[in-house]
């Protein structure tokens, strides 16, 4: 499997990807991972060399542009088509590689996974979720965290499909119960859109709903998958990010605290695309693009991609 | 100054609630405040004799009901007139207190609180607020936080003046800033509410607008009081007791997170009624009964009712 890896993107690069490459090789020195590398070729090649990553392992592709973190998506994948993303992303349409990681610009690579890739026939909008950390040491899914701000109870309902199907192929988690974010416990409770929504999550043969949660329950092991508009689960991100950056900068330590460490996570997967795309957070260092790499090698060793293909053409 | 306490509301009613009258008494011993005792007459008398709360200071309002937690808020309040909402309701409205507090059923006291009192005229919409800890140790405001779950731009702009005047005249900040709640800081991000909200607040000049909190914001001090509609402020605040909730629960002891004890704050005041109106916790004890009184004490004395009606009016 050849994962494609943005050399460039986020704040610490090419550095920490190069390092994050090293510790996936580490990890899982049996994995059939070759890596394709895209950014500046020069200092790539001296880094990975530094790193003593093998050259049989890699190929770096030439993409002297950088999309900066705070250019504008479109504009900056328009004008820039020798960027590391632009090059990542013609290379995923047209199958060099089979999954696309950065920690780059997030705008440029929603609308590269949007336009390049296309979203899977049948899936009315792609979403991003996130691993949520578990006050009992578990995992969950939430979704969305912020691609659809606005959202119809049809795309609440497809969210429900794809995080489970990404709690089942990816977190292990066999029979995902599905919880929709709202303001109360009971049917009935809510805004317009989970008002509406909670009859078709009930309907929906194809996940196991169990009904809503609330603020307090999104860090409760009470659902596996936690379906949102991308403006809640945006805000929620955020302010479990948020909690954890506090208690690390007023030194408050606790293995619970610790798990909210978005590095173990990885990064964001862009789900409903044909491919696997990974968006990771700016800040980026070695744990997290190891993690991401590990996650994107398990989307494609998994099929995922078939697995979501089959549940929207059923 | 005559302040209403449903005594029958909340897991620990009626016991909790005198004993966070006999905090107060010993907190504030000049207080001029009265107490309008709402509840069943002989087991609330035993309890002020207990607490050595003087006759002097209270009168038992007899109301031999109570709303149960998990009744129907609006039957309840129709058949149950003689409980201690309904009854506290009926003395407010007629001018017998000057506030009224309860940590019983939220939905009863909330619909007791639009239709016995009713809106202040140009408020669209009340709404609930709570008062939300800041990392640097300071408070600021968070509305609305599940009175409205569906908003229209108009109703957050007004929930900006209303938070506004809260943290002015109760918090005791000067100028407050207000801050959008939001994904995203720069103008134009957001779903349609919020792009569409943005403007109304920039123009707004009843307020000091200093544009999007995100997320990661909400606890730190970026704004004094942060804007959004009732559903997602609702998931925050819940989230944010939650934290508390597991860090106590695993015994993870810092001033920062000790600072999310709701009981500091007291209860969730109703803004843009006529009078002060004050909504408990159902698991409030008696440092939240105190601190509910101080607070209705103080939306009395500075007369906040008067400001808000006046900037309605403007």
């Amino acid at each position: 499997m050849n994962i494609g890896l943005d050399m460039m993107g986020g704040d610490f690069a090419p550095l920490e990807a190069a390092k994050g490459i090293r510790l996936f090789m580490d990890e899982y020195p049996a994995s059939p991972c070759r890596f394709f590398l895209f950014g500046d070729e020069a200092p790539i090649a001296a880094l990975l060399e530094k790193e003593n990553i093998p050259p049989s392992h890699t190929t770096i592709v030439h993409a002297p542009q950088v999309i900066g973190m705070h250019e504008h998506p479109t504009k900056a994948l328009k004008e820039k088509t020798n960027s590391s993303i632009a090059v990542g992303f013609q290379q995923l349409a047209k199958g060099g590689i089979d999954a696309f990681i950065s920690a780059g610009n997030t705008g440029a690579m929603l609308v590269g996974a949007m336009f390049s890739i296309k979203a899977i026939e049948g899936v009315l909008r792609p979403t991003i979720a996130t691993v949520m950390p578990k006050e009992n040491g578990k995992t969950g899914v939430l979704l969305d965290v912020g691609l659809n701000a606005d959202c119809k109870p049809e795309n609440l309902n497809q969210f429900a499909i794809l995080g489970s199907l990404y709690a089942r192929h990816i977190l292990g988690i066999s029979q995902p119960r599905v919880g929709l974010l709202n303001v109360g416990e009971e049917e009935g409770k809510g805004n317009l859109l989970a008002q509406a929504t909670y009859p078709l999550l009930k309907e929906n043969t194809q996940i196991h709903f169990t009904g809503n949660v609330e603020g307090r329950d999104v860090l409760l092991d009470k659902a596996d998958v936690v379906v949102c508009e991308g403006f809640t689960g945006n805000v929620v991100l955020k302010m479990a990010e948020s909690v954890y950056d506090i208690t690390r900068a007023k030194n408050i330590q606790h293995e619970f605290l610790e798990r909210f460490n978005f590095e173990y996570y990885g990064g964001t997967p862009v789900l409903g695309v044909s491919k696997p795309v990974i968006i990771g957070h700016g800040i980026s260092r070695q744990t997290a693009f190891k993690n991401m790499i590990a996650v994107a090698a398990k989307m494609i060793d998994s099929k995922l991609m078939d697995t979501i293909r089959a549940s929207f053409t059923a």
